[in-house]
C-alpha cells in the first residue's frame, strides 16, 4: 500500500505563546493511527502569512497529505486558507450553501464581524466540511500530487469534524483496510512490557506490535493491513489472545481511553454503584467518573475529607482513631470506604488517603498513599509507595488509578490486591 | 535589541501517534514568552534518525535558538544528541560527573539498562543541565551563530530543568529586560476585551498590549522591554492600572494560572475556609483546589452528590423539595451551598447543581446550572445558561469559574452577583 506521509500544520500564535495546548494535533494524530495513516510531522506556525507561507512548502517537499488546523475563522482574514490557496495556484471562490448558512447564523443575533462572510470563501472545486459545532466551514482538495485537508482550530470544533468528515474521507483513499486495537495494560510499565514481548514483536511484520507509555499506565498497539476489515480483525485475534494470556490481568480493557471507562460498564453490567471517599486525590476519583456523560448510573457520590476535622465530621471516623494512627494509615483508608458506602447507600466504596506533596507530614515519605475498597462483608487495602520524586498530579493520578483498578478487579473477580 | 526567533523541536514517536501530548512545548513557550523570546515554530518529529536530522537542518535554516525536547533517555539511544552534535559538526565526548552520578543511581538499585551510561555522553564544550528530575541531563551549546538547548521530554523533568538552567541562561544573552505581566478577565470575553482596547493597542509599541483567550477566560499581556527591570515594570504601571480601571472587577488577578489560584490566598489572608457540594460538576471544584499544594489550608473539603438519593442522604436536602423543584434549581443550589457549610463548619460553602450534558433531563437545556454562595446569614444564587452546543467539560469548567468567581467577589467585597 501506498504510505501516506502526513504532516500537521497548526496555525495560531497562541499556540506559539503556550497559552493554549495543541491537543488538535494530538487528537488528530490519533484518529489517524488508528486507520494507519502516519503522521511524520507537527508543525505550529503563527498567524504571520510569510512564515506559513514558507512552512506549507516544506510541507509540500516532504509530506503526502496536509492538514492544516486554525487559522479559518473570522477574525484571522481566513489567513490559512489564503496562503493554501495561493501555494497551490487555486482561487477562493465563494460557496453558496455555507454563504446561507452565515447568513442564517447572523440573522439568529449571533456575534457578527466585518470579515464573517469571507468564511465562505473556499478553495475552487474543494468538498467542503460544513461545521455544525461553529461557523468556519473546513474542507478538502487534491491539488500537485498532494492531498490538502483544513479544519478551524478550537477543538470543539476541529476533532467532532475530522472524526465526521476527514476520517471517512481519507480512509477511501486506501485499497487496504487497516484495523488497529489499543490494549491497556495497568500495573506494569512500559519497558517491562517491551522486554516481554521484544523478541515477538521485532519479528512481527503484518500485524505488527508496539508498546507506549500513558501518564499512568500503559499499552500495546496491535495494528493488521487486510483487504478487509474482517480479515484485519481476523489476524489480529490470534496475537491479541496471547497477549492477554501473557499479561493476565494487568490487562483493563482495549480501545478504552482510561480505566475508570473500562469500570463504568463493568459497573454498569452487574447495576452496581461505587462511592468515594477521597483525601489526598481531592476530587480526582469523582470527576474522573463524571467526566464521562453517564456516569450517573454507577457513581453516587461521595466526600473529599481534606482535612480530619471533616473525616471525623462527613464521614464520623473518631477523631482519636485518627490522632492514635494518622490520617495516612491503614484503618483510616479502611474506614473511609466503609462509611461512605454506608453513609451513601452505594454498593462499593473506595477510599484515598495519602501524601501527595510536595511537603511531607513528617512521618511519611511523599507518595505514600493507602487505597481502599469497601463491599458487602469485606474491605482491602493496599499500601502504596509512588516515589518521593514524582510530582503531585502524578501520586494523585496514580492513586485514582489503583482506586479503579480494585473497583475492576472486584468487579471481575480477580484479587483485588495480588500482591499481599 | 537583536530578536531570537526560536523553534521548539520536540522528537517522540509517541507525540505523532497522539498518546501523548506536547505539552512541554506549550510551558517552554509561556515560560519564553514572559522573557521576551519569540518562538516561531514548534516541530514535532519522530523518534527517526533521517527525519530528525531534515528537520534539525531547516531549524538552523531558519531560527537562531534550537530547543529540543526528548530522545536523550537510553532507551533511545540518545537519537536527539547523537543527531545535534553531528549537524554542528561536534564529538559526543564523556562527562565525569554525570557519569559518576549514573553510577550512583544505579547503585541506589534503580532500574539499570544497558544504555544507561550512554546518558553522560555530551556535545563536547556544552553547558551541562544536571537532571535533579530523572536521569538524562540537558544541555547548552552555541556553534554556527546558533544557539542550542536540549532537554529530557518527560514534562516533569523538561519543564523544572527549563526554568532553573535554559531560562536564566537564555535571559543573560539581552541586554534589554523584557517584562511581562499577564492580567486575568473572568466576565466578559477576548473579543469584547480586544474591542476596548483596540485603538489604544494599535498606538502601543513598547509597553505592548495583546488579549488572548483562555478555556473559560481570557488575559491581556502586557510587555515592556527596557535597560532594567525595574525600568519595564515602571513603563507598565500605568498602562495596567488603566486596564485594571477600564476592566474593573472583571480583572481576577495577574500573573496566575487560574481564578482558584488568585482565590487562594485570598482565604489564606482572612483565615477562612470553604468547602463544596458538587452535582454536575462532579469534584471539578475539589480537584482544581487541591491541585495547588496548600490547599489543606483553605479547603475543608465537600460532598460530591451526585443524585437525588445521595443530595438527600448526605446534605440531609428534603427528598420532596427536590421532587417539587427539581434537582437542578435554585432552592437545591441553595441549600446545598447552606448544608455544606454547616456539615464540615468551613467559614464558606459552594454548590453548583446543573446539566452538562450531553443528554438532557427534559424540563432544562444542556448547560444550565445554578451556582450558589453561603457565607454567615447570607446566600448567592446564579442562574447560568452556558449553551446548548457547548461541551460537557467546557460546562463543567465554566461552571467552576462561576463558583470561584463568587468566592473572590466575596473575599474582595465585590457585588456577588453582579448581574442580579
Amino acid at each position: 500500500m501506498k504510505q501516506y506521509d502526513t504532516e500537521i500544520l497548526s496555525v495560531g500564535t497562541e499556540l506559539l505563546l503556550g497559552h493554549i495546548t495543541n491537543t488538535d494535533a494530538r487528537d488528530i494524530s490519533e484518529m489517524l493511527s488508528k486507520i494507519g495513516v502516519n503522521v511524520r510531522w507537527h508543525t505550529v506556525v503563527g498567524d504571520n502569512p510569510e512564515r506559513l507561507a514558507e512552512c506549507v512548502a516544506i510541507a509540500k517537499r516532504r509530506a503526502d497529505v496536509i492538514i492544516t488546523t486554525g487559522g479559518l475563522g473570522p477574525t484571522c482574514d481566513d489567513l490559512t486558507k489564503q496562503v493554501l490557496a495561493e501555494s497551490f495556484g487555486l482561487k477562493l471562490t465563494e460557496n453558496a450553501a455555507e454563504r446561507e448558512g452565515l447568513y442564517e447564523y447572523i440573522r439568529l443575533g449571533k456575534r457578527y464581524t466585518p470579515n464573517n462572510l469571507s468564511q465562505a470563501l473556499l478553495p475552487e472545486g474543494c468538498t467542503v466540511f460544513h461545521n455544525r459545532w461553529g461557523t468556519a466551514p473546513g474542507c478538502a482538495f487534491e491539488a500537485e500530487g498532494k492531498l490538502v485537508l483544513m479544519l478551524p482550530g478550537p477543538p470543539n470544533e476541529c476533532v467532532p469534524m475530522f472524526r465526521e468528515y476527514a476520517v471517512p474521507y481519507l480512509k477511501k483513499l486506501s485499497e487496504e483496510q487497516i484495523v488497529s486495537h489499543a490494549i491497556r495494560i495497568f500495573g506494569i510499565g512500559e519497558s517491562a512490557v517491551d522486554d516481554l514481548f521484544a523478541q515477538e514483536m521485532n519479528a512481527m511484520a503484518n500485524p505488527s506490535m508496539a508498546p507506549y507509555a500513558k501518564e499512568c499506565d500503559c499499552l500495546l498497539q496491535v495494528t493488521a493491513k487486510a483487504g478487509s476489515e474482517a480479515e484485519a480483525e481476523e489476524m489480529m485475534a490470534p496475537v491479541i489472545r496471547h497477549v492477554k494470556e501473557r499479561l493476565g490481568d494487568y490487562v483493563y480493557g482495549m480501545d478504552v481511553e482510561s480505566i475508570e471507562e473500562a469500570v463504568l460498564p463493568l459497573l454498569k453490567e452487574r447495576g452496581l454503584t461505587f462511592a468515594a471517599a477521597e483525601s489526598c486525590t481531592g476530587g480526582e476519583i469523582a470527576k474522573r467518573i463524571t467526566d464521562i456523560p453517564g456516569a450517573s448510573a454507577v457513581f453516587a457520590g461521595g466526600c473529599v475529607t481534606y482535612t480530619n476535622e471533616v473525616k471525623a465530621r462527613l464521614l464520623g471516623i473518631d477523631r482519636e482513631l485518627i490522632e492514635t494512627n494518622g490520617a495516612v494509615s491503614e484503618p483510616v483508608a479502611r474506614l473511609m470506604a466503609e462509611r461512605v458506602r454506608a453513609l451513601t447507600g452505594a454498593d462499593l466504596g473506595v477510599g484515598v488517603t495519602g501524601l501527595a506533596g510536595p511537603d511531607g507530614d513528617g512521618t511519611h515519605e511523599v507518595g505514600t498513599v493507602f487505597v481502599s475498597l469497601a463491599a458487602e462483608g469485606r474491605t482491602w487495602v493496599r499500601e502504596l509507595h509512588l516515589g518521593t520524586f514524582r510530582t503531585r498530579s502524578f501520586i494523585r493520578r496514580m492513586a485514582g488509578n489503583h482506586a479503579y483498578d480494585m473497583l475492576r478487579r472486584y468487579l471481575t473477580g480477580l484479587p483485588v490486591c495480588p500482591q499481599g
